[in-house]
């Protein structure tokens, strides 16, 4: 594959997402029928070089900020929000490592990750504790499941979550998927998101060698750690919130070209009718919010993610703030528009051959990875006292 | 097959429809994945004897008022909505020859339907004009497509609609689904709904005879006549609120048995959560408003089909605006529930196995009949000034 | 003033409460605007017969069930829901006599509302237990403070509730308001349900025999007493479901009559425009619901209240359920209709000249009675399991 | 009074806006009760030096952009939204001079402004074409009356449009209120916002000279010129936003401070009442919103004024867009918060003495101003196919 694409050269990674966007939407309707493994879909990312994205330029990435970054994900959901999750938790893992790691390990594995090329993918779910590590001479023995490990199956790299019993805590390591002891299993079932490659990684008796760990079981993480559960509820938000623009577009373009007006309406056009107007008006309103709530909590987090080891709790407790509205404005727009767009485009619009059902399901499953019931409450302690939200891996 | 099942002498319908709910949901979420014809299920609800439940005592049928026709398809739809609505849709049928039908073409057809323990499928779209009736010495000759036949796959007999153009106006007629030039397409595709045997008719020079005409073309129709779509409209409201009570009822035994509770909520079952009591309880108010219109509409209605004749023009509007409100009502309802409940029920609730996500794609794609702004609009227009909709096709 | 009118030898309760309502919405505004005790206007009430409604037929009443009580609570709600209050816990006082008190106490009490024309109002609050009664040998001593003592201003009777301290428990009972040492405090000063006479109650050694206590100090509650407090809450949701109507029917006027059509709507008149027909459609959809709830839960409450001592505390909690039910849609009716009907209404409806808003301040002052999302939680559990809200003052 | 204050020498105007809506606030309540002019509060506005705010330096004023005026207005409407209204539209007629007059008009109008101190109001309302100029040689005379005039009462200047037979169109002008035959009556009698001095202005052969004519009559208005409507609806917007603001800091003072936990929630305080909490967090997802949709608006209106009459339809109709945003969303919380507030705050909270019924009446009277429906009707429009409002008053 040709270095130019793989190293990003061009002045413009949106026209670079926007391209990528197009030939994954080609394909999108019948890879989710499908579901399983997007092989191939997974080495257009490659190729495109996006997956240096957030790579700082000093160790060969592209060095892009946090609101570009998330602009790259929200475009590639609206057309297939399944390979963007995929995309995005690459670049959740890369953040982890300048979040988690030291300066070395941070040099080493991202120059890494630019010169090979690399995948990776998450095996960090907090709360699956079935993981264990067990302390050895030069490292650690891992044992054990963890679920919903996103982005596994076709990984070169995995960043790992394990518990160690004798200081009751967590480490959190880098590992590459290769390693003998680790199985990917791509036994990801759930109704929609169906190409994340979401499954069940085990491991057993698989060696992690010392110098992988980013952080020691029960060290107590910096505010700067803690930021690294930011930079996945933002990319969670920005994945519903592409989803909730590719249902609205899908709305739009359907209404425009292929709609019928309702006979009682006494317009032409589907596109005519007021009360059609009106609804689109609605969805818009939810739109919207959501757009403008994201693209400040990006700033916001960019801001922080920079300020490194300086952070302090409240500043990162701010952020948290912006990136739980931003979460939860998205996923009230992409679930209303994904269900409402129908009243729109009428009964011939649930035709499989245009797989708008698709929409409601990726958004559906995707926005159960945590409660929003706790993500309003979180933003209700906010406004009452100006309590900011303890960190956790969800806040 | 057994004559007692055959002819429902169990005493109470509501039991038999129980039971059958039960058999159909043993294989619910399989058959949904599948699609097509559901021939053996159609086979479990013909020996039920439910298909005579709304015929009259006098022609051998068990005589049943309108509210326990719509309980029972309220049960089966909890279990199955797409069986339920080609069960109802039968019943539709029943109905349309008793409204349109001459006294002799009653007791003839209704009886042949006991005896001949006969299913009933719909060709009736009135949207849809491609179908054409050209006037023979003897009666018609049908051709054409008639999209959106629920019920027609498998079904014994039709009815059916089809444009005469002479005098510019349409016919209304029943005929066996095995008459020559009659083919009915096995073609519906849509994501939800999967097992409605909604495909195309196709009539290729098919001989339809005058006794078999209910209704000739162009005939003004009477109240008693415009009834049918009330009928129509109610079995949708009952459908859509069948999905809604099966969605619940997931969510409900989910959360008691399988949920758990959220590591940020301080208490040990989910089914504890203020919040998690709270949503159940919103959507408690979405489910309980549609039972109470949807029942209240049924005893309207049933008045009203009672009346025959007699029923004036008014009479048959303020049943039009009580099934308007259940419909409106049923259809908020199930498509809130079906698409909340994950809210409720979490990640691990979206998982294949469960095919939770069948209420959502059937509610889905059954509420898009007809627009529910139209509903709105009409009931909104009574509200405003006392006027009664418009008798149409959907209203 | 005429024995006729004051016993009800009206055929038709509805007629009068109609032709009481007319009389009382010609000067609604303007007391609104005052507010204070409305003695002309409560005298009104007195003649017109209404007080005796529910009182059995055996004690000189017009035996009238509670379906009927209700529907004219709500009448009166729909002209002037402060005076709908004020009858309204008239009526249960009355209910609380029969409720709690012996056959004697029935008899004699019920009796004497008849002869004496006497109108009742509540001093009862069971969260303020600032109220003390100390026993004595022939009843109790009353001292303290009772807030929240609707209609208590101008009442002849009033129940009250006292704590006592010896046992740790609450006493109920009635007492003439003329009794020495009881003094009613016209403070009340919220900004809606002006006229509801909802002021403190003081007592300085206030003396209540014994034979006007209904319920001894920590006696344990039967299921049927425990029923007051529904009869109440369904008080309560029949003057939000009032004061929606009222404000529903303002604006179907206000918008039939005087509204213009906005310049870029394209019709000539308010009454025409679709965006304007569906509004009302929505808000139709949020009334319906209500009155259907409020109907439904009426029915029931009457059944239970006829079963007396026999009511288990099963059927007193489905009771519950659905006075709940229809308190929490009459709540929300209410709230959305009085606050959205300007949007249809439009600019020129505020002013002062029509008083359009006390519908929203008064159905917004008295829905915080007891809070709506404690409501709506215990719809949720029961919902979640069967279990029927526990007994209190509120539930 | 002191040049000081009245040449806002301030380096920091927000804090200037701050202390002027403390001093505002201590007599909110109480004026708005008793409604009518304000002559004390509005000399004190005048004293802040802020009506210069937005006077370009070059005539003396601050200078100040879009962005700040704003925020100006929204901090004086979270305590006081009448005078904050009077006090946006002040600078509503200062930027329709910047917009309509020639380089010579705008010098000697805003010089004059800040030397004299002048208070500027509006008689502008379009809708209204009862006032009629007649050219004479040297001007027009008016005559007529023109309905719902924001601030007139007080006002030094006025803005005020008339219709000309002779070419069927309106001309916008400025007059001294004090000119001859100009009379402003306080007869604004709406049940909210009381003391915006919204009467009518009466025209009695007042004499308009012909260099007080900003636009003649049916002279065809420029892009830059039909901005003036985007200034006053963003104005609109930021005063709902202030109420919204002002109603949600009021319930979280008063949950803080006053609440009682409800006696079923299980906890000691009302702020840790996790539905409480939830419903200040669903709040909270209403205001952030319309904040972050206003702040965005008044950046886009701020670039498109500066570029005068260089801005195209087009980039016109992208400001219009982000402002029909922002004011839909300020509209729907200020409506919700300042009714829903009560939710939280309790029965307690209704007492005339907080004045909590302010916020309702007034953003419900102000939000009236043009209807909602056409607003999020023209979003769907653009949403649909991208074309944006036409000019008009009110888009």
């Amino acid at each position: 594959m040709p270095a130019s694409l793989l190293h990003l050269q061009s002045p413009d990674p949106i026209s670079v997402a926007k391209k990528l966007a197009e030939r994954l939407a080609a394909t999108a309707v019948e890879r989710d029928r499908r579901g399983g493994h997007a092989l191939e879909e997974r080495e257009l990312i490659r190729q495109s070089g996006l997956l240096t994205l957030s790579i700082p330029l000093e160790f060969g990435g592209a060095g892009a900020d946090w609101p570009l970054v998330y602009a790259t994900i929200r475009i590639l959901a609206q057309a297939d929000s399944a390979l963007a999750h995929v995309y995005g938790f690459h670049h959740l893992q890369l953040a982890g490592i300048t979040l988690y790691g030291s300066a070395e390990q941070q040099r080493r594995l991202l120059m890494a990750t630019v010169r090979e090329h690399l995948f990776w993918g998450n095996a960090l779910n907090p709360l699956d504790k079935r993981t264990v590590a067990t302390a050895t001479t030069d490292g650690f023995i891992l044992d054990g499941i963890k679920s919903f490990s996103s982005g596994s199956v076709g990984a070169d790299w995995l960043t790992l979550s394990a518990w160690n019993h004798s200081v009751e805590g967590a480490l959190i390591a880098v590992l590459p998927a290769s390693t003998p002891g680790v199985t990917v299993q791509a036994d990801w079932d759930a109704f929609g998101q169906r190409q994340t490659d979401s499954g069940n990684v085990r491991f057993e008796r698989a060696h992690l060698p010392a110098d992988l760990v980013l952080q020691t079981p029960g060290q107590a993480p910096t505010a700067q750690a803690t930021l690294r559960s930011q930079v996945a509820q933002l990319i969670m938000a920005n994945l519903y919130l592409g989803i909730g623009q590719g249902a609205f577009e899908a709305a739009r373009n359907y209404t425009q070209e292929q709609a019928r007006a309702w006979f009682a309406s006494g317009v032409d056009k589907a596109a005519d009718d007021p009360l059609v107007q009106h609804r689109f008006g609605k969805l818009w309103l939810l739109l919207r919010p959501a757009e403008l709530a994201a693209d400040h909590a990006a700033v916001l987090l960019d801001r922080a993610f920079k300020q490194g080891a300086a952070l302090s709790a409240h500043e990162r407790g701010l952020v948290a703030v912006a990136v739980a509205e931003a979460k939860a404005l998205s996923h009230q727009a992409g679930i209303e528009i994904s269900s409402q767009m129908f009243e729109l485009t009428g009964a011939r619009s649930t035709s499989a051959q245009y797989g708008y059902d698709r929409f409601w399901r990726n958004v559906r499953v995707h926005t159960l990875h945590d409660p929003i019931d706790y993500k309003i409450r979180d933003l209700g302690r906010y406004a009452l006292d100006g309590s900011v939200p303890a960190p956790t891996a969800y806040s």
